[in-house]
């Protein structure tokens, strides 16, 4: 796509310097033109002659718009005649608007009266751009009409979008279908409309002081697209951008961080119930192996560790430092640590931005950039990196070791995750607080759990992004290799914005995250529970190589409840093909259902299950297993749960690895069972149909959203 | 509202002595007249002269349809001309009506060219009904237009429907703002649409074979509504009604069956691992004190009890009868059940309908009925009756005594219903498994628990209704006394109907049951463990007495997460008024924040939550309090739980109840707080910021649905 980006800039240029925030219709116009953007013909008139005499030029019928800076909204000023059939109608229409106009803005300035081809036919969209806090430029499509505006049905991807994006928008909402023609209606050019999408998206990300934009309607045919009305809306003043390290050096900050040869404690302290005691604790019984320093204004030793009073009389290099000291302190302490060179501050303390601490906060993060030391918080609870068995925090320690890395922005969604984690035996790489987020973020731990061998999962709890656009970039790459999953909290406080632009205001904050982290390949969490379970069930399940999933069950009932899960959370239940249909009666009894759900029934022996399960996970056709069990005096829970662990284990044996998930109905024998099954791999819930085929979801999510499977 | 019925059964009559299944538009019309449904000025013409005429009359512009019995679609048989705006067009119109009538369908009889108003303006909407196989005659409300076609947007509700069903129609539906007047758009005349929504209801409800209807558009202004198209469909041959007995008879029979003095074993045995004698063990050793009879061919005693060959053998009355026998000799023995005059038979064996075994199950209803026995099942693991001692089943027994009557279509949901009551000490007064709902079913259990003082909520699990429309009926009347929850399987498989009707293509299946649910005031659960954990929930907590909804909070990322749940289950947070926010604000850290949630911060003692909830319970102008607990070494979760116990308690002792639920974020001991939590009246999670208050929304849900608070 050809862009001409001078005749752009010479517009803006000209609005800057007219002191304006909007673009004047004809202005609009030149900045559509410049990026290949179908408008339809048009021109302005500045009186009624000229009008009726354009117009017939045109051809009828034709709309006629106000031109003025002032006037925005100029259906509410009554500065807009539809269908304007004569030029005789021209004329009168033109008066007519301008005693509309001034009536409405006595003080507006006139600048003519557009008058403009009509569309008609085909679809009305909407094509539109907003100016994100947290992502910045977004462009954003949905379909036209009062009927879409209320139901908010808009999607939303990051500028510039690729064809790819912009073909996806397409797909992208819930009357997706009326594009391709319903009812006789035609399908739109999808090529057209992506291409409207694609170059809209180009010039707002091109030029940054293009804040909001519309192109409603869109009238979308069968050949072409073309935008009836632009609004162009400007700002000369956008915040800067967060001030990000390269990647290369946050990798190499983050792994002084996390995987120290030598730490520092300011504040240690030998007293119990002090925060600088509970750190030293945690870090010695941790079990810890690199150095200590604990860093105190008088004591010469603490905990059997020699003391020093800063960090800079320390002989050797230091690679973190963990403050247990009180906010007024922090600022004098972290310039030493920058002084010595130290990779990263840990900043327990509270008393910073969460109590309104805005300044004390700014000056931290002054330093730290200073001295090119990462700060994480403040108002933290600290963080766990078990491969190196570090514990830098003053809660209690955690020592199940695994390859889940979680982070939260609160602390205490950080106790949750560290007590669900113990319960459900999770075993994790890292757990870390990120509190205020004053300089370390989620993408920075990202970046760092993206090359960190120890982690194969990323959790993570966030009530904002300081840096969305920072995260869905490096996202997007992570997730390809390791699955991420994000509960983001906030989720229904669609904060009021304040928005010139029609797009604007229909941009609900979460649906731009929703967005968003669809197209970064991130699987969303809807609740704490769902963030717990899918960072403990995806890694314990292989990567499915396709979307065939079958149910296996012997509870009927279960097998409603598991199908109607797999709709839920978008698994496609295998069409049973007629030869494997054969086979699977083969094993049960005739008034069983094959199919799918296969139901073997619920009085069957250990041998139904094993034959049906082993059938499922040969054949090359089936992707992913759900199995329903129902407790019998015939099938007692824990024959069942070691039964199945054995199959799967036989077929690993050779080289058949698929995603497998159970639900036990039963007495409470099940729960015993459930967790045999899930510390062998196979994730299992008891008195639950839903939350095994949601983590079995998840893992879905995350292999369509990395491409290692058809998005169906 | 005046209906002419005899005018509609002219029409009617004459349509069924024509043999046709669909009414003619000018027949529609007559009967829409009949039931006052506004319609446009009309008439039929037979020549291209008298369209004229006509048209010409009626004023322009004016729309002509074609007039056939064969031809249904007539658009897309181009037998439609819309904006006729001359007597000349009328002419023209008529020529091309029917050549394009002749080229779609040489055969249909064509009765000529109807001659409409052309109606314009204001939004247009459809009213239709449906005629479902469960629940009988509904009326339905859409918007217009193929966007609403493609989103489903449409409600539903039982006809005869009442003024205030019909008014909530406008409501029912996503894009109800519109109805409202949004951007500009009028407001449509509410009492002139439900009215007309009413009429159709009752017009559907007086006449059986009016199997579909369309009035698709209906144009609907500030003032008034006129339909602008009806068809309406017949069918002389409805399914006959599921034959149920009346109120009282059910009572009385389910009292004897679920409370007998007096049972009988048929199939008892003494051999370990048969059903008979699982059932013998459980009814022995379950503690049930009234008199026991088995049954069996030869044995002279089971188990310590007189055996007999038949019931009929026994001397004394018997008022129900377990069935442990292969389904082969079931129906003899049913037949010397009736014969008995035995109230219920509780039929265990499986073999009938989900066998295929249609027959054998019908011949089983025939008996019954014939006998006036009712019958539980077939295919059931039999039923549990607490208060009594009663476990007529062969699964373990239960004895965890409480009130809460849980049922369930499926065995296997039924052990999962057994398993998670006795995992979480889950009291209940009844489980019981319905099968194949030969006879008794939903509505049966509904009318017995109703009127039994040991139940307190009715959690249900059914795959479908078999008579949808007596279970809407009585849980109407049912869910103003006592809660109901019902986990709809097979919620996603909205299998194809055969609809020639409009409306008829719109109906989906889950989407009734979602309308009748809430028309009857039945809570849905939308999973498995929110059935198991709402039948938990709901009784602990008191009904709320209003709305306002009050988050305290140790965590401020818990408070954010219980907010989002909020919103997702429908609790309004109380906007904080001032002197209440000052009061709160006594008790807090200066940065922790009042407003709502309260955040106390996580550092505070525990007579910061004490101060903050014992306020919160004061003040009158709250009612209900979600809590977000944080773990910490100054409040650990053993001395929160009692704390908060100690709080309620003193409050109630003062005649205040309000409900509380809690969020527990800590390690692993807030797990056993939780529990404490629980049992002493505060429903309180581990881990989960979701489930409490869904808990909660649940238990306002049903309050709103009862009518004691209002639906805000």
């Amino acid at each position: 796509m050809s862009h001409d980006k001078n005749a752009v800039r010479k517009i803006l240029d000209q609005a800057k310097a007219a002191g304006r925030e909007a673009l004047t219709a004809p202005e609009a116009r030149g900045v559509c033109e410049a990026y290949g953007i179908t408008i339809p013909k048009e021109g302005v008139a500045h009186s009624a002659d000229e009008a009726a005499k354009l117009a017939s030029s045109i051809g009828f019928p034709v709309v006629m718009k106000i031109v003025s800076p002032q006037i925005l909204h100029k259906t509410e000023a009554g500065g807009v005649v539809v269908g304007v059939k004569s030029a005789e109608h021209a004329k009168e229409a033109y008066a007519t608007i301008l005693a509309n106009a001034r009536k409405y803005d006595a003080k507006a300035e006139i600048l003519g009266v557009q008058i403009q081809q009509m569309l008609m036919g085909g679809q009305e969209v909407i094509i539109g751009a907003v100016t994100d806090p947290a992502f910045g430029k977004l462009v954003a499509f949905g379909l036209g009409g009062v009927l879409v505006e209320v139901l908010k049905d808009i999607t939303f991807r990051l500028a510039p979008a690729s064809s790819e994006d912009a073909l996806s928008m397409l797909d992208g909402i819930q009357a997706a279908e009326i594009l391709r023609g319903v009812r006789g209606g035609k399908p739109v050019d999808r090529a057209a409309l992506s291409g409207m999408i694609e170059r809209v998206s180009a010039l707002i990300a091109d030029f940054p002081e293009i804040s909001e934009m519309d192109l409603n309607p869109v009238f979308a045919t069968e050949r072409g697209a073309t935008a009836a009305d632009v609004r162009i809306v400007l700002n000369f003043n956008p915040a800067p951008p967060r001030d990000r390290p390269n990647q290369a050096a946050i990798v190499e900050k983050m792994n002084r961080i996390m995987k120290p040869k030598a730490l520092a404690v300011i504040g240690a302290s030998a007293e119990n119930g002090k925060i600088g005691n509970s750190v030293m604790k945690n870090l010695i019984n941790g079990g810890y192996k690199g150095e200590i320093y604990p860093i105190h204004p008088s004591a010469t030793e603490i905990m059997g560790k020699k003391a020093y009073k800063s960090v800079k009389d320390v002989p050797g290099a230091i690679d973190v430092a963990v403050f247990a000291i009180p906010a007024k302190f922090v600022a004098q302490a972290l310039t030493e640590v920058g002084e010595k060179k130290i990779a990263g501050a840990i900043l327990i303390p509270s008393g910073f931005a969460e109590t309104g601490n805005m300044a004390g906060q700014t000056e931290l993060v002054e330093i730290g950039r200073k001295y090119g030391v990462r700060l994480m918080g403040p108002n933290i609870y600290g963080f766990y990196y078990t491969p190196s068995n570090l514990c830098a925090t003053f809660c209690t320690a955690y020592d199940v070791k695994g390859h889940a890395a979680l982070s939260s922005q609160s602390g205490g969604i950080g106790m949750a995750i560290i007590g669900f984690s113990r319960s459900a035996k999770m075993g994790v790489s890292a757990i870390v607080g990120l509190g205020n987020k004053s300089d370390i973020d989620e993408d920075d731990l990202l970046t760092f759990f993206e090359q960190d061998d120890n982690t194969t999962i990323i959790a993570q709890h966030c009530e904002d992004l300081k840096d969305g656009r920072s995260f869905a970039e490096v996202a997007k790459r992570v997730s390809k290799k390791k699955p991420i999953v994000v509960l983001k909290a906030g989720r229904t406080s669609m904060g009021a914005r304040a928005a010139s632009s029609h797009t604007g205001a229909l941009a609900g904050n979460d649906k731009i995250y929703e967005d968003v982290f669809k197209q970064s390949g991130v699987i969303r969490a809807r609740s704490l529970r769902d963030l717990l379970e899918f960072a403990r069930g995806i890694p314990v399940l292989p990567t499915p190589k396709g979307n065939n999933v079958v149910i296996i069950t012997g509870a009927g009932g279960s097998g409603v409840l598991l199908s109607d899960a797999c709709v839920d959370n978008g698994l496609s239940l295998m069409a049973m093909p007629a030869d494997l249909d054969a086979a699977f009666r083969k094993f049960i009894p005739p008034f069983g259902a094959a199919g799918n759900p296969v139901d073997i029934t619920g009085g069957e022996p250990p041998t139904t299950y094993q034959n049906t399960v082993r059938l499922g996970l040969q054949d090359p056709r089936i992707h992913a297993l759900i199995l329903g069990y129902w407790h019998t005096i015939i099938t007692p829970p824990m024959v069942f749960a070691k039964l199945m662990v054995e199959v799967v284990a036989e077929m690993r044996a050779k080289g058949i690895e698929k995603p497998v998930v159970a639900s036990l109905a039963g007495d409470v024998e099940v729960e015993e069972a459930a967790e045999y099954l899930y510390q062998h791999g196979i994730p299992a819930y008891a008195y639950s149909t839903e939350i095994p085929v949601a983590v079995l979801g998840a893992k879905y999510k995350w292999a369509r959203g990395a491409g290692l499977i058809p998005k169906e």
